[in-house]
């Protein structure tokens, strides 16, 4: 219960430290790009942790894979969803739906139960219960999922 | 020295890890796609600690950042040079040389410092003492330095 309520204190302090983050260092075309580098990476380590779940559960690469989501889901992403980012830049498409750039107090939810969800899959995977780890999987995949439906375009 | 042999040994597991993961998931082309992500998120996350290593130093966000870089160090990215990995695949680029995917002892060697720098990287930013910070950072830039004069093309 400590260790949820710490990651939650993180989560909390990752998006504040997000408005920080100087995203002025990186063009909108470069904060496109860069957000949708973070999410292939995070879905490719997503697969992983659904093929142990299917197949041989290998505990440290489940591990290594919800350790990979955690560390870019607190990354601050928030800050890659500058001003211009809202379109697509040339041959840089991007899904998001306008809403994500007005509904700051909806982001902000879907935000923080997404960083709970990964730290709380990072914890589990660290003990390697296979149970444990179906569940909180599943409870990450909804965090994902509720941001998609929400704000972004099929 | 108990928790830097600790991540010793994460980082071995790692690279042993890398060979079990099931690359035959994704097309070669994809292997290269999310490869070539892993390493554009963690640029951008090098980027942030360069920034605040040279303007306002703000420890929660050079933490955030390393533990982004030292999460995907850690997440088993020799599963993404599969065969067929190495070359240009339609319109996705490589510039990965030859030589990656025949001197494995060599590839052993630069990955296992990558991953040592990083997480070290990570340890330190936990503490925040700017001078520390400095250091772990430069020793990371040339783990990175060392992989990119031996197996990338220019």
């Amino acid at each position: 219960m400590q260790t949820r309520l710490r990651s939650a204190l993180i989560g909390a302090t990752a998006i504040a430290v997000a408005g920080a983050v100087h995203a002025a260092d990186l063009t909108p075309k470069e904060q496109i790009l860069t957000r949708q580098a973070g999410y292939s990476f995070m879905s490719w380590n997503m697969g992983k942790i659904k093929s142990n779940l299917e197949g041989n559960f290998s505990q440290p690469q489940v591990q290594a894979a919800a350790e990979a989501i955690a560390g870019i889901a607190n990354s601050g992403m928030g800050a890659l969803y500058g001003p211009g980012t809202d379109q697509d830049i040339d041959d840089v498409k991007t899904r998001v739906k306008p809403e994500l750039f007005t509904n700051q107090e909806e982001v902000g939810e879907v935000a923080r139960n997404f960083i709970e969800a990964a730290d709380n899959m990072a914890e589990v995977a660290a003990f390697g219960d296979e149970a444990e780890v179906k569940k909180a999987f599943g409870e990450l995949g909804e965090s994902c999922k509720a941001c998609h439906d929400k704000f972004r375009k099929d």
